[in-house]
């Protein structure tokens, strides 16, 4: 079962999901209006010990990171800002208390740092009769528009001529021991909602990278219905990684967005690097890197989390 | 590790929370004002096969019992409505695509069923390498106030005095294989529209029945400060149900509920019987329950769904 041919299925019963939900599945979040034109956004992430998180870790790495995941999704929609979080954990036979403790407190930590604060939930124990299951959080995050003109910076919002943007570095966001910077990492909201602030209806699509640049460019691409060309030695590449294999590592929750032609966007915000790395062009939806004379195909260029082919 | 005493530690870190959340966590949702005096409801909870529902199962039957619980939840707070479900669903190693299609269909159909519709989520795959790895899961729910006046019946909201109610039939909803009504029950919402709309101010407390009558009405007694007392021969216990098995059972997703002294409760609403089936009092919290002459303590008779001492 490859999880993107999954999700077009999903994607493709949207037609049928009622008039209130305003951004339907297949964003960073959906936004659902609650009446009286107030919308909520909301998404949902977990992370699973073994898969997301290195086997034995502290738990509070595990529920720091499934708070994380999600605050970089509200980042990506620019306009939103997170008002709470509830949190399910499934939890191993004979864990001890001191454990399970440390995985709540890792969610409610990180969620009051990033004004979501943990509100609700459930713990229940696995079925598994494996001494070794792991431990697994989901969180559900809530958020509201920073602005109620329901202008957000979803992933079909990039056109031809945009000039396309990340921040930070790419690559080299795990390391071989399942360590790393994805374990702790900045969510770029305070970027997104300068960019916001700032660029207005000057700003795109965006989308946080969580599945590699180039297969997280790649959605942006097919629900605009354009291509994405990139120029390789543009891409800000994590000090020691090959290039080709960053554009393609994902988990780097930096921000990948384009912005209409001419606009000027500042070369840091929030402290953060902002880089030109290349264009959206007419043509079939498909993101193409240039590296030197040679063109690649990117569209597919990342970490399909649920493919058969093997552990990440 | 005991699921209460390790609730009854999150819930003290309940003043650490903002002013935004004005019901905290310890009822059957959170509430969390979201701007403009505007609040919205949350909730979540999760299925996993093999402890909620029987190894082996249809997955549409987990992803249905997964929106189902939810929805019972939104009914206990009374003054709620649902607006929306994400979800996300661990899959075992080997999963077919028919499967998780079934978990999906599950969840789609039933969130839309209870205006509810799915709109976002997470699949990914445990990293558990026994093929056998459960089937898991979560749903987490928004719902709006359905009056703007943030009056809910709350667990800590009944007072000496008031009449206890139960809807439906209690006990025997797990068969001895797994199987039963737990499976496929129906949310009690349109009675607890009705009985909001019926009682006003006069309806006090509710719970929906999950881990047993005992234990929830023991929830009530807790959070209220207060005693209830039970006439076992009032309980409307399911038919070949042994009384005092039935108040322990759980999973029932009836409403156990208390109303304002002289307030009249109509016997049947929307379908469904509506019991009288004793009174709170005054003195410490805890659930009492006459059966003859005796009276048994049954504050903690049910389910603690995450205690060490066995599989339910």
């Amino acid at each position: 079962m490859r999880e993107f041919d999954f999700l077009s299925r999903v994607f493709a019963s949207n037609d049928l999901l009622p008039r209130s939900v305003t951004v339907p599945p297949g964003d960073d979040m959906a936004v659902v209006e609650i009446g009286a034109g107030n919308e909520i956004l909301i998404a949902a992430d977990g992370v699973i010990e073994g898969r997301h998180a290195p086997w034995g870790c502290d738990p509070y790495v595990i529920g720091r990171k499934a708070v994380l995941r999600n605050i970089s999704d509200v980042a990506a929609m620019a306009n939103a800002r997170p008002v709470a979080i509830v949190a399910t954990a499934v939890l191993p036979r004979g864990i001890d208390e001191a454990r399970a403790w440390r995985l709540y407190e890792g969610l409610r930590d990180t969620g009051a740092a990033w004004g979501a604060p943990l509100v609700g939930g459930d713990i229940a124990r696995t079925s598994s009769p494996d001494p070794c299951a792991p431990l697994e959080a989901t969180v559900a995050i809530i958020a509201v528009p920073r602005r109620p003109d329901a202008r957000y910076a979803l992933r079909g919002n990039a056109r031809v001529g945009d000039a396309v943007f990340v921040t930070g570095t790419i690559g080299g966001a795990w390391s071989a021991d399942g360590g790393g910077r994805h374990l702790d990492f900045t969510p770029r909201l305070a970027v997104a909602h300068a960019l916001d602030d700032i660029l207005g209806d000057a700003l795109g699509a965006m989308i946080d990278i969580s599945d590699g640049l180039g297969r997280d460019l790649g959605h942006i691409a097919a629900r605009s219905g354009a291509g994405i060309e990139i120029e390789l030695d543009r891409v800000p590449i994590s000090a020691g990684i090959a290039p080709r294999a960053g554009i393609a590592q994902g988990e780097d929750y930096e921000l990948a967005f384009t912005v209409r032609e001419g606009a000027e966007v500042p070369a840091v915000l929030a402290g953060v690097a902002i880089t030109r790395i290349g264009s959206v062009v007419r043509g079939a939806p498909s993101v193409r890197v240039r590296d030197g004379d040679a063109w690649l195909d990117a569209t597919h260029a990342g970490f399909e989390h649920e493919s058969d082919g093997g552990d990440p």
